[in-house]
């Protein structure tokens, strides 16, 4: 049991592992624009995956806008409630938000069964109506994803901006690319790569740039 | 935005996905054992990673073990908020168990800060007085999988098994190693990979298999 193993406490931890993330990725010569690269890191953090450094792709002026949103007050709408779980909610709580995920409500349920569709799809129609701005985080369904740029393209929701990260095999590619092209302001991991912890590690590097710290 | 998306249900979706990971494993040569596979695969179906064929490592006859704890209402404890919300709540409530996670309890955090430790240590210290079979889910804190370790070599906790998937830089590989030389049945994702939803997949897919279905 009297391997070495340091002393550390969660800040050291987390300061060392994002020096060891940034010599990393000097070592693999990628350099990262100053806006992106703590949202980049934060998400190579949370899996541990450099693939992240190719795959992250961040439309013009997105970070921003989303951070504006944030300071607005905006609602994050998640696909998932391990994605909720994962957003720190007492930081986005600072700037007047919270999180939203429908997934498991009765009328969601209900309202998928009835028009044949999944929950993600029924619970981003329900969260279409939402007032103030909002800052989508799918990191689960494509089927959320995709109708999400149909109510967007349909004239029915106007989002801050969409973080499109969903995992998988089927559909997961190909949503991601109808979002990069729907003009929406968007962090998208582009091929099958993402998750629930994808997004929420997302929208926590969004907070915590705000906040001047991390 | 008419491109060619297929209109699948959720259970098509994970049928279909499961067929490709199949496929691809096949395509690069990995033969899984038959009681692991389906565990491997529901890993690789969460995180797109096939990574995981190679670092999932299972102790021997861990798998009928975790099992037949879960089968006698093993609670399922975790280190995060996020991997409680990713695991089958309602199949693991078929067979009497729960998930138990103490990372949010206010004497968890003053246990912490008394000790200077970490809130996982602490949790993990709580966790070890619940009554009945336990499973550990450790998908975040090394700390709290170095810790049960240390309950477990001192006597004060024999847990039915425990799955060791923390994600990171520091002190994760080894916290990984030392759960995998304690002798303790156990689940590990060697290296720096894993996370919450690594925890939770693996949870999920050792009740599915119980359950006949997927």
């Amino acid at each position: 049991m009297k391997r070495e193993l340091e002393h550390l406490l969660p800040a050291d931890i987390e300061r060392r592992s994002f020096e060891i993330i940034s010599a990393e990725l000097e070592g693999r010569g990628i350099v990262l624009p100053e806006e992106t690269a703590p949202i980049v890191k934060r998400v190579i953090h949370t899996t541990a995956d450099f693939d992240y450094a190719e795959s992250l792709v961040f439309s013009p002026g997105v970070v921003e806008t989303a951070r504006a949103a944030l300071r607005a007050g905006a609602a994050v709408v998640t696909d998932t409630q391990m994605a909720r779980a994962g957003i720190n909610k007492t930081s986005l709580a600072r700037f007047g938000g919270e999180v939203r995920c429908f997934m498991s409500d009765p009328d969601v349920a209900a309202g998928a069964k009835e028009n044949g569709t999944t929950r993600a799809v029924a619970s981003m129609d329900k969260a279409s109506a939402l007032p103030g701005p909002l800052l989508f985080a799918v990191g689960n369904a494509p089927t959320a994803l995709i109708r999400l740029c149909e109510l967007i393209s349909e004239g029915n929701l106007r989002p801050a901006a969409v973080i499109g990260v969903p995992v998988g095999f089927v559909n997961v590619v190909e949503a991601k690319e109808l979002l990069l092209e729907s003009g929406v302001p968007c962090i998208v991991a582009r091929g099958r790569k993402g998750g629930s912890n994808v997004a929420a590690a997302i929208v926590n590097a969004l907070l915590y740039g705000m906040e001047g710290g991390r």
